[in-house]
């Protein structure tokens, strides 16, 4: 493995000044990467090379993988660290990487193929013990009595879904064993009206689920530690929008099984970096969804009740060092919330790019921000929205919140709007107060606000 | 005790922002006071309401009792906050709030007194069974013979100390008993001249010490506890430039026994609030110095290892609240530093005021940064020249001084010179570095840097 001196920061915004801060830890030489909107990106204040790609288009700056790998050329890079989004889970581009003799913050390129596939993570799972949600697992048999033999091993209720495609289309819940063959003949109907392909499949559907996540680290020598749970559930469109560690009202016993199971998956298939493995969780069960093969946008969350740099320890996988880190020195302490914070309008959701005027960041004991903004900052059009992650840590979950307010309230950005009055009114909901909502909690509620 | 709802902040800088966000915290309702020069101050801006109470100077404004409390009564605050500095270790000022019928964020003032006098808070520390550096607790006897005997029981090396005055005059080190009689009447002679009063006393001489301190809370219901020790020892004339906790090198159980015995000396006393006993280490040894009745600057590094914060409780004991944690319940995880930012010239010290042109403070895992600079703020030249105090904690002190150094790298600041460039090299220097510096370090270092 070539040695990791030179680190390329393949990405953007927060995460990459996220990056650049842990390579000036491990006194790294670090290169900034950005497209013709981005010169003043904040992070290429702080790299020791940058370096402009291509134009504003993601697709032809960011997302261009022969682009990168020729910075990376030019630049002496040894490693390439993707940061989230973009080329982060492309496992041609981790194919690439390899090929061209460089480091890749992350997994192999194998291990991200099994991860994408749903049928393939899912067996993966299954055999290192991780609990899945039941269902067909590939196409539902032509036969329809066979197809209703096999969903009544299942259950009910469950959700008809087409094989070839999504959004809606081919999608039937089914709550009794007898409304099944409807559901299945019209589902397929739908599906190769839309997609050209009739073929369906079934799993259990949950009706209030929370979505809850594992975080793990493992790194090339064998070692693997998972670093708590997080709930994710505040959603708006499969978007998180906040974040919490850990998940309050679970058994800390059932987390640290569900926990240590991920470890040894991470072992059983020689996983390599950071990594999350997302479940839905409902009526005290958890079912595995998908595992992230990279850096997550809420991984502060974690870090601030663990104490773990998660960043740093990703380049120290990197660079051949066993985690600074074993699972009996992981402990969790207190309680943390991230809010992300958008360049949008807080009705609409619509982005909203533009000029900073003044960025006056919140701050004291417990609060820390994770953003590229600064007085000028100019939020180009072209990419995700999120500016700002705004953290607090308290010693409870209460604190936490209390916390949150007091730093959305001191908080000051003029020039764009931004989702942080959306976020400041959801602190004071009763239904979040309470902790443990659904992912359709926010979607709910926007009904009945619009409703009342 | 008056219900404490409305809270004055009797102070200037990055501590009335640090104030004024811990009574947001808890709904309080703030009042900001400022001088005609201070009318850009950060925390104005969070405040609920300000008042300008008179002009630059502090002695007609901040220093000024009555005009405090004048602002106090025409804005209905409950309580005062003094922050440290200015009225925070005043006693008459602590009166004068209890006669207006206020509560004041700190002890009462006859305890103030009693720890403002330092024969009689000595004679109160033995009395908690704290440690005391031996000496003649008063003036030496005028006759040489009864003062050699005292002083022979004092031990040496003792130093001899003008009873009037200080600066050094009538100042004399003796190592040997037979340099005593010489020395006292030297030092009679010079203290007679300078101050008109020829009394001298004596006390134990310490030849290295490290400047090792003690945080306490104590509340109006009998409960204190102690929050682990800090290392200042890294000091120029008197003041410290950088904090840590906790303190390294010392046995926790000799630092536990120690700050067992503080928490005692609050109840014994009928301590209330926040406070610092400091001490003076060498060979394994604690010898009192001084108690602080108020709030610290380096609070944070405190706050940082144990994850109490230090401001809220001092609120919440104000308004006759419990302590909110219990000796039980506080533990120290990582090691955390504070290094004191200063507006000045970082070679002569002297203070440096301007306009700030551009400010970017550090940021990431473990970064915290107290400030109440931004983008075009001017430092006025009329007070302290503190702007802004960076803390980072990390899992070790290794892990902390990495982070900080990573820190004042990325800090940026122009416009005005600050003693950042100072903080960074010693960040890298051999004899900080190992940790367990005395208190001549800093001196002793720039005398090397000179003399190379």
């Amino acid at each position: 493995m070539r040695e990791v001196r030179r680190v390329l920061i393949a990405n953007r915004g927060e995460i990459a000044l996220r990056v650049v801060r842990a390579c000036r830890l491990l006194g790294l030489h670090s290169i900034g990467i950005h497209s013709e909107a981005d010169s003043g990106l904040a992070h290429l204040r702080l790299v020791d090379q940058a370096l402009c790609i291509g134009p504003a288009a993601a697709s032809r700056s960011y997302l261009d993988g022969d682009r990168v790998l020729r910075a990376a050329a030019l630049t002496g890079a040894d490693a390439i660290h993707p940061g989230y989004g973009f080329l982060s889970e492309n496992a041609d581009f981790a194919d690439a990487v390899e090929r061209a003799g460089l480091v890749l913050v992350g997994p192999s390129a194998q291990v991200m193929r099994l991860m994408g596939d749903k049928i393939s993570a899912k067996h993966q799972m299954r055999l290192s013990g991780i609990p899945c949600l039941p269902g067909s697992d590939g196409a539902l048999p032509e036969d329809l009595s066979q197809a209703q033999h096999l969903c009544d091993t299942i259950g009910y209720p469950l959700i008809v879904k087409a094989a070839g495609g999504g959004g809606g289309r081919g999608m039937r819940v089914v709550r009794q064993a007898d409304m099944l063959r409807d559901a299945i003949e019209t589902a397929r109907e739908e599906a190769g009206r839309a997609f050209g392909n009739p073929a369906v499949y079934a799993e259990r559907f949950l009706e209030h689920p929370r979505h809850v996540e594992i975080q793990v680290l493992a790194d090339r020598i064998g070692n693997a530690v998972w670093l708590g749970a997080r709930d994710c559930s505040v959603q708006r469109r499969h978007q998180k929008l906040i974040e919490e560690a850990p998940a309050i009202g679970i058994a800390p016993e059932t987390i640290a099984e569900l926990g240590t199971a991920c470890a040894r998956a991470c072992r059983q298939m020689g996983y390599v970096g950071a990594g999350t493995f997302e479940f839905l969780y409902e009526d005290g069960t958890f079912s595995f969804i998908e595992m992230n093969t990279r850096l997550q946008v809420e991984h502060p969350v974690t870090e601030m009740t663990t104490g773990v740099d998660i960043v740093r320890e990703q380049l120290l996988i990197a660079m051949g060092r066993p985690l600074s880190v074993t699972q009996d020195h992981v402990t969790t302490t207190g309680h943390a919330i991230e809010c992300r914070i958008n360049a949008e309008d807080p009705e609409t959701f619509r982005p909203a790019p533009g000029r900073v005027r003044t960025w006056r960041a919140p701050g004291g004991p417990g609060v820390r921000v994770e953003t590229h903004l600064y007085d000028g900052y100019v939020v180009p059009p072209h990419y995700d929205s999120l500016v700002a992650k705004l953290i607090v840590h308290g010693a409870d979950r209460q604190d936490a919140m209390t916390r949150m307010r007091a730093a959305l309230d001191e908080m000051q950005v003029s020039g764009i709007p931004t989702t942080a009055p959306l976020h400041r009114r959801l602190m004071d909901e009763p239904g979040f107060c309470a902790g443990g909502v659904s992912v359709h909690y926010l979607e709910s509620l926007a009904r009945e606000k619009s409703a009342s």
